[in-house]
């Protein structure tokens, strides 16, 4: 908010000072991260604005717009929205250089501000799809969802089961890849990307539908399903052995998590609505519901789940309540403002350069991402059929709507890559992987609703006619 | 948003690793610092929807509920929201114990994601006092605000001159304190936190009155003539001499960007309605307005001023709207869930310990701090004197409105004490000067206007009426 002039000489030697100081320098550098964050929304919100506009007119959903237009912008492209976790430098980043230019500074000043923005930006987004998870939490029916609950269940197990036995068996037969490796890689197929399959549901006006309730259900429970493979495969490529107790302790604590809020749920409803009424300041639903969305994100994260788990849960339970449509009307500006960032920052993280062929080192990981890619897709699109006594349903869209694997296969990869499990070329050809998947599903899941016999029902609620009418 | 068990070894070692591999490090720790900010907002909102209820219940503004509420749970009393600027470690905070307990963390990782939510939490507090700003950018009318141009010139420029003089002269007579740190205590005085101040005019019903607006533009020039005597001293306090040529570009590159906004607005008006037209897709008036909003805010702070005087300049240019009415609707929600951040954080921040009279080491600062105070107060009142041509006009009003520093004074006592110029109990009596200026101002404000003989203004649009009536 400041910009201090001159008196920064604590910041120039960022590691070697104690904490205190540390923490000063920091606080003057303040002005500078707060630019930074600024100037990195702008692009942020240009890019998702560009890109949604481009796509709806050219008929793709507009998220799709914003995943590429986030792919432009990033460390593929023009470098203006990067991170450091991609091995990029301050220097590489546009945004970085603009705030070079404009205050001249020291090249160890840039990279802890760069360090600073690019954490914030990221816990930007991780609001944003908490957000967005709140908001399809509130979009869902509870009941409807308990209806279709057995059926999401069955397609999630088979959805994680089927990719991870042929990934990892066919790593290991065809490509003779260590077993250690082979199952990481497997594992990083299971987990749908909840986020964007919702986003593209709810803007092809499906997420009501049945096939739209079995794929967040089942993309919900496969998150958790994911989770729990994640946790099992990173303890095993650290110990060499499968922590039993840990285990249990993940299956059960993410179970009692979800039927736990969802009971809580019917108590808590009364409660919301008496209290709203009560008070008498601005924002006197928004942060209620605020207070209750972090709290279960924070609760989700902090039984070692996930955010999003628990703030798709707590607009589970307010959809319930009556103050339901004043507060969804209120959600949308804020969601409006943040889940952009999401997906323009999973565009930007994905590296592309990893799938130019003329680069030798890539070879071997283009064959393995091939493999990869197939067992995707196959071993998703099959979860359709595991659908029963649902005559009439469109197998096809929920087998193609759990295709997408987005920010969750990302952090499979990252996790791999940081622990040393995963070489190169298969990492790439996880990221390949990734990235082909997220982007194909959107097109595949319109081809594929489109083939449905069945009209799109009438009467969605507002998240879909915002999206598909505009707000 | 992942729980990643058991790998983190980089982490443990977070100062003496090279770049990338404290990237990933970082990358690591990004969980646990989501689940920080996620339960640090949740102890923010509480303590504002608390403090704001309990204000209003009183009678007292709501905005002043939440500041006292931010000290409960800050630095002085709670620790539950706390900064590393204040010298307290990991191991204090509340938040982070609790992570602590709940994922046995070790203390340098512990460090390490104090450090970067504090960070976060600090950057959301800087976009609420951004939205805020440009909150009371929409609801501020330029051509009102025009009319009242010379006299709120007039009236900063006796409420920086008066403090400054007095507070410095004083020093250096009554307290024997040596020149520089003198004229960087007197420096403190001047500038008016504008934040605190046009949220109690609004919540009073005044913003719109000509009182309100001659204090509002008189308090956004103050902080335009604050951050020039902050250069200066700085400078001052660094080379022994002031740097002319800085000076003069900060005055003219303020002078230029504030008239230069207001006339770019006329054009960029028509561009932005024909914008917002056009576009299909979710978002389509927040985004261009927030890109517009984040944009000149990113300017102000670019060209060394100060990122919420271009959120403001934003806000007046799109007042002018056709799309206005719309637009207040939509920014309100994103303003509750921000700007209660900033005021919970800036009560959060002030270290009441510093006014504990039984420590010797805090008397000679008391008494000092008394003689600021009274400059602070009698320096501000008398601005309202200086107003001509306005019969009839509430000038106590306008003087008690000039009256709160705010996060204004806590950025010079900050800057003071990282630069060496201010020895303890001068830093603390300006604290206490911030902190007691900025909590009498709005029960002061409410008296001053209480004595005005005309009837509040009726018809006073969103921002007052949502508050003062509830949303």
């Amino acid at each position: 908010m400041f910009f201090i002039p001159a008196i920064a000489p604590l910041s120039q030697l960022p590691f070697l000072i104690p904490p205190p100081l540390l923490a000063t320098a920091e606080a003057e550098n303040a002005p500078l991260v707060l630019s930074g964050v600024l100037l990195s929304l702008v692009v942020i919100y240009l890019a998702s604005k560009l890109g949604a506009e481009v796509s709806k007119r050219l008929d793709f959903p507009p998220v799709l717009g914003e995943l590429v237009a986030g792919v432009i912008v990033g460390v593929s492209a023009l470098h203006l929205v990067i991170f450091p976790e991609s091995g990029l430098q301050a220097s590489d980043s546009v945004v970085m250089s603009t705030l070079q230019w404009l205050n001249g500074l020291k090249p160890d000043v840039l990279t802890s501000v760069f360090q600073s923005q690019s954490e914030v930006i990221s816990v930007l987004a991780e609001l944003g799809v908490i957000i967005l998870l709140f908001e399809i939490g509130l979009e869902s029916d509870l009941r409807q969802l308990q209806e279709v609950g057995s059926q999401a269940v069955f397609v999630a197990c088979v959805g994680v089961a089927v990719p991870f036995a042929a990934g990892t068996v066919g790593l290991m037969m065809l490509f003779n890849v260590s077993a250690i490796p082979a199952i990481f890689a497997g594992a990083a197929l299971t987990a749908t990307s909840i986020g964007i399959t919702s986003k593209v549901l709810s803007e092809l006006g499906r997420l009501k539908s049945k096939e739209g309730q079995i794929i967040v259900g089942a993309a919900v429970i496969d998150d958790v399903l994911g989770i729990i493979v994640l946790a099992v495969v990173a303890s095993l490529a650290k110990t060499g052995e499968i922590d039993v107790k840990n285990v249990i302790y993940l299956i059960v604590s993410a179970t009692a998590f979800l039927i736990g809020s969802v009971l809580l749920g019917g108590i808590f409803n009364k409660t919301f609505v008496a209290l709203v009424d009560k008070l008498k300041t601005r924002g006197n639903i928004v942060i209620p519901a605020f207070i209750f969305a972090f709290f279960m994100a924070f609760l989700g994260n902090a039984i070692h789940l996930e955010a999003i788990l628990g703030a798709f849960a707590a607009g589970l339970v307010l959809d319930e309540t009556d103050a339901r449509s004043e507060l969804d009307e209120l959600v949308k500006p804020i969601a409006d403002l943040l889940v952009p960032i999401f997906f323009v920052t999973v565009g930007a993280r994905a590296d592309l350069s990893v799938l130019n062929p003329a680069a030798p080192e890539n070879r071997s990981g283009l064959v393995i991402a091939v493999f990869l890619i197939a067992v995707a897709i196959v071993g998703k699109v099959v979860t359709g059929w595991a659908v029963f006594g649902q005559p009439g349903i469109n197998r096809l869209a929920i087998g193609v709507g759990m295709i997408p694997r987005g920010e969750v296969g990302l952090v499979f990869a990252g996790i791999g890559s940081a622990s040393g499990v995963l070489d190169k070329p298969l990492e790439a050809a996880i990221i390949i992987m990734v990235i082909l998947t997220t982007f194909l599903a959107p097109p595949f899941l319109r081809v594929a609703f489109g083939q449905s016999e069945e009209p799109p029902t009438s009467g969605e609620p507002s998240l879909e006619a915002a999206v598909v009418n505009k707000a």
